[in-house]
């Protein structure tokens, strides 16, 4: 049995951690197709947050109490940027998580794509999934703001999604390909799952690489619902929607979706209605990895 | 009163330190010409180790009992890129360095040029000279070993100069042109000294750019043994005079700035000849500040 899934963030890590674990139970490959709309230069250092987060929780490297970033850090060298005066200085940038970018960077530098350098940087880490970003090209998240494209990075953990916004865009999406074995991936798989990410900033980045969305229809893609009871299950994907005029519903983010998915799964306490789209009720708290694997059940169930 | 110093590494580090304490209490102004030949790019990172020990040592941030790199150093960046299996892991590329590193490159790929890279980085650490790189190219120190290039960092570090070399070859000097000042300063001083540097690889490279020697001829320029008693005051430049076939004494070292020199300043103990050249004795061991700066009065003064 073959799994793909749409993921992006910490929410997207910690999906995964259930998929993984299912996926060990019942002989199924699982290829994970990661958002890059988050990823950011800084310090001229390509950082790619959302393959790093599902890199270092799938590898056992993550902070858990923190939640980003990797257990252990220490953070010499941004101290020492800030002695420079060498902004930014609002992004945590680690030690540790330092080498990965370097890492990267080099690679990218020497014109390696991004789909091999996160092979590359999952040989350390043996992740146990496919680790896919949906494309090799640069597709960044910009918030449109008075006007003005802020980054998503910058929008996010420096102005903390709190200044007026219009929209948000996908820079360089439109000239973006699918990266190396995302579309047989997602030909290939049995149930596609569609994490509960962030659907604004995580997959809908994903979705907007041409090729992606067409690939999704008429196929078995079971969404799981990053809203419960009106509020998102973690991180800010409240503000996101609020700036797309979408409620914070359960409903209204599977609404997003309609066009392809096959059921949405949302929490035992939420109703919604899709036209089109079966709606199945199950506990969405992935309050530990045994809560994920029963959530990750229901969805491959659905 | 103004004073221009060529110098290179560590000893040249040392040597600046009493030029300062001597210039400071004779109302002089210093401009340091610095070795650029030891320049590398490693792990993406442009490393300039001539102009960063300068630059640590003058603004108090350097490491004395190692020698090298900054004081209070850690390596996690450095273990992290070895988990990775990423090399090369020969080279001393610690966290607080890896920031000036980072600094340093962003500037350098945005097209800031080296001497207005360092200007800035010095805005930190405050040294108290001008510090001017030889050039804003790059010209990097080559051992040609069995007919096969090494840079020079490569040779020193990984293979401790222990590998037969025919020769050293100063790649890029000849489309080089001196970094924006040194012209200048060399026209303006009251006195040039060559620092007790490494005369095979930090001054030889300083003198390779085109213009600097030849800015040197005629105008009043002492010269300080970096060998004492026909061994080096610290490293390794025996092995370098070797590959050049010169031997180890403050005669044939003098005898390599024949050309330009006015006064060449060996140990007490030493013995030199060189035609055109006054040989002046005093002692040459940097034991400490103050004998620095004794040995920075007898140069002042030849």
């Amino acid at each position: 049995m073959r799994i793909a899934v749409l993921a992006g963030g910490i929410g997207g890590a910690r999906f995964l951690l259930g998929v993984r674990a299912w996926a060990a139970a019942h002989d199924a490959e699982v290829t994970a197709i990661v958002n890059v709309g988050d990823d950011v230069t800084m310090h001229g250092l390509r950082i790619c947050p959302d393959l790093d987060s599902i890199m270092y929780t799938l590898g056992g490297g993550n902070d858990t109490e923190r939640g980003w970033g990797r257990a252990g850090e220490s953070w010499r060298v941004k101290e020492e940027l800030a002695a420079y005066g060498a902004g930014p200085d609002w992004f945590g940038l680690g030690d540790k998580d330092i080498a990965t970018h370097l890492v990267r960077t080099r690679m990218l530098t020497a014109g390696v794509p991004l789909s091999a350098v996160t092979a590359r940087l999952n040989e350390r880490w043996q992740p146990g999934v496919t680790m896919l970003p949906a494309t090799d090209q640069r597709v960044e998240t910009h918030a449109i703001c008075s006007g003005q494209a802020v980054h998503f990075q910058e929008w996010w953990i420096r102005h903390r999604a709190e200044i007026p916004t219009e929209s948000f865009v996908f820079t360089g999406a439109a000239e973006a390909r699918p990266a190396p074995g995302v579309l047989d991936a997602l030909a290939s798989a049995d149930v596609i799952l569609v994490a509960p990410s962030n659907p604004v900033v995580s997959i809908a980045p994903i979705l907007a690489v041409p090729g992606i969305r067409e690939a999704l229809r008429g196929r078995r893609v079971v969404g799981i619902s990053p809203i419960i009871g009106g509020s998102p299950v973690r991180g800010m994907a409240d503000k996101c929607l609020a700036v797309l005029g979408v409620p914070v519903t359960a409903e209204a983010v599977g609404g997003l979706y309609a066009d392809f998915l096959t059921a949405w799964l949302i929490d035992s306490g939420d109703t919604a209605s899709i036209e089109g789209v079966k709606v199945v009720n199950a506990p969405l708290w992935m309050t530990d990895e045994a809560a994920t694997v029963a959530m990750v059940e229901a969805a491959v169930r659905c």
